[in-house]
């Protein structure tokens, strides 16, 4: 266990082209929400866990009491005719090496299924109240740049200008070095909070890039339960302290 | 010595399927006041010590002047015309990949002597003043958790909500993946300081667990010392500083 | 990607006893500065790309919204009929081993060019307002000290006093070992801020020690702005946040 | 240079069971005072250098204006007919897995010399404002205690009780596993500045047992240095600022 872990759920079935998305924690959980989301309403199947020692030492509990490790999990999926793997997960890397290490397992599981393209999701930190429709992103080659600006996505010269910071960066320029495509698509998000008004957005835009349509009213559902907390919230004008909806300080500091 | 070092003291020796009983440092000593009482009162027998770059890069002075380096130990005992085996020790480790490989370690261990279930012990940090009665449980099956739940252990949907952070619970999750059955029993305890009152709590669901009875004088001696030291503390209103008796921070991080 | 990752970009040509010269960030991005002037003056050849899990686990947005992870560039050109390598970058390693490794590989890459000398370049903190013209140096043998004392650089018996942490400092003391000669060069500057004044006079000297003469008004121009950008900010008297034109406190830490 | 380098500089030569003094900055810098002091004395002759990224990413500054990388070093001297080894350095490690990895070395180097027993060198922080003549002792057998007492040195129950951390402690500890009789032999000081007075106290002792004599001059004259420096600032009441004389606080963790 002293390098990354690989249990793979399932052999010998064949994958055609399947594109792969990645939503594992950062700003806002935008990213998450949108892929996790994806999962659920293709019926995505489990098909590999991943753990390693650059998680956090830390199991979590289900409903029913039984642990788990944290881990980083592909699910595979099929939507308009077309192969889709997700990466999901609980956390990123906790260390630095452990980001480059984990981000060339998951290039290396995406070569051999022949994935020829990558979408990256995040979120992007506006530091203003509201989320925005916007969907910022970057990619590893301005052909792709061109293809994707058609779905509306924005473009800006330099931005993020800080970078990206973890996996969703990583997996993007690696990628170019390995021939695939990849895109990082970034919903706008204040990113103090979890958002799922601006995962519906990047959801929106994501699933015309697919060529799909899926049901949507379980992140509206959230995005109305995190509306009526933040109404609380100000009633009380406690906005200091949120503990129970926020993610992790770790998880705020990765865009994707 | 880059890795886990294992010396093995005795060799040659057959178990017979024996229960493994760990008790590492963490929130209120609990899972180790309770361990080591049982290697005391058992008489158990040391078979093996473990040395690790993980651990502190520090050595413990014994009361003859004589020093020893932090170790973890697992000791061999026999209850009830059972073999048991406690894994006990000084500190867990100081790095997140230093408790995935110690816990894989363990787990090579526990393999290798046909364990066929695994007790992690620890405290549960309930931020209030005095210790409860109640014993906690996790486990890695719902089976178990069915049959242990008769000795009075409660199991709360997806308590504890924070995850359970260190040896004690990835123990419990990673023997599920090696057909190991194992739960994590955790003590209530204010969780400030070491906590012999919510050991005893939970020695007793134990020694239910393993059929046998032991002795407790010296933890309630040790319970007692406690009280008489908070009693002082109160009169005093010195709560703030109590150097001597707390676990380092670094223990209380754990809840196992 | 465990370790250092080399990709090169270019085989099969030859050098001739090139010299190295190395500007990485550190105080007042001083060597950093000086090093890509040169690359861009000297229309320099990148030849070398190194990604490293030391570097921070981010990638950089080019203008045109690809991106490039955090790399260290060797770059290839020509000088006065002389071959000459840089080597240039993003970021210093984030970890001491990292720092230690990195210049490890470098070395190696030195000897296999048949590289006889190193001039490291970097910035050396005053704590003073003004950048001074004075340029101080330290070396890994005194026949090279005496050999450049003659262009005009200091050499000032044990400073810097607090030694040099980084890769400027590292590459001299390791290459002696390895039969190169080497010398870090350090223009003296306030250390607060990007200095390319303090690199003007830097690259003077270097300039006159590879005999060759090179046009700095890019370099002149950045000053400049440097000193309406200071003007500004003491009109406003708001020199506490400087955000944009500071480079990170990590960049800040190294001396070359 | 992924691991510790190891440079030796000179081969061939045998040692009869040399004794190995360890003198690394710590506490007061109390060891490295008095081991190198021994260095000096017995004119003992540089044999081995050790660098390693577990040291500090930096190089220090020679009187002449060179640069060495930060190392660990083995003298080779001879007094009253015995062989003995020194082994000091610039900084002991900078993480806890190095500290491990480098006493496993020296252990191994001590074990191929045939080192029958070693003195590990340090300081006790007493957190009173004088020195004391004390040496305070603990060891890695009984029977060595027994005998090192007569020599005067202190054993106190379970004392330091915080343990001791460092390579003072490690050798001591490990080397009994390796069959070698080891020993730490503390000087009581405050603890807050370097302290040539303690150190003097503790050459006494060791000079004693190795069954030498040496001049102290320059020791006292650092002493005496360090008395009109404190007396200068206990003048000026400006105790809470000493930069210049203060060792750095990671090399106050260290007990030897």
């Amino acid at each position: 266990m002293q390098q990354s872990t690989l249990v793979r759920l399932k052999e010998g079935f064949e994958l055609n082209k399947p594109i792969l998305v990645v939503g594992l924690p950062g700003v806002g959980l935008v990213g998450k929400l949108v892929a996790e989301h994806l999962v659920d309403e293709l019926e995505a199947e489990k098909i590999m866990e991943v753990y390693s020692p650059h998680f956090p030492p830390q199991v979590l509990v289900n409903k029913d009491c039984t642990v788990r490790p944290v881990s980083n999990i592909i699910y595979y999926g099929k939507a308009n005719g077309n192969d889709i793997l997700f990466l999901v997960g609980d956390h990123q890397s906790t260390t630095s090496q452990g980001h480059y290490e984990l981000c060339s397992l998951y290039l290396d599981i995406a070569e051999e299924f022949g994935v020829p393209r990558i979408y990256t999701l995040g979120g992007y930190p506006t530091g203003k109240l509201t989320s925005e429709e916007t969907v910022l992103g970057v990619a590893n080659n301005t052909k792709l740049i061109e293809e994707i600006k058609e779905y509306g996505i924005e473009f800006r010269e330099s931005e993020p200008n800080g970078g990206i910071v973890g996996a969703s960066g990583l997996l993007v320029a690696f990628s170019g070095m390995r021939g695939i495509d990849a895109a990082c698509l970034m919903g706008m998000t204040p990113g103090y909070l979890m958002d799922p008004k601006s995962a519906q957005f990047l959801l929106k835009v994501l699933c015309k890039m697919l060529g799909i349509e899926v049901n949507t009213d379980s992140l509206k559902k959230k995005a109305e339960e995190m509306e009526n907390i933040l109404e609380k919230l100000k009633e009380k004008e406690e906005q200091q302290t949120l503990p129970e909806i926020k993610p992790t300080e770790e998880d705020l500091r990765y865009i994707g």
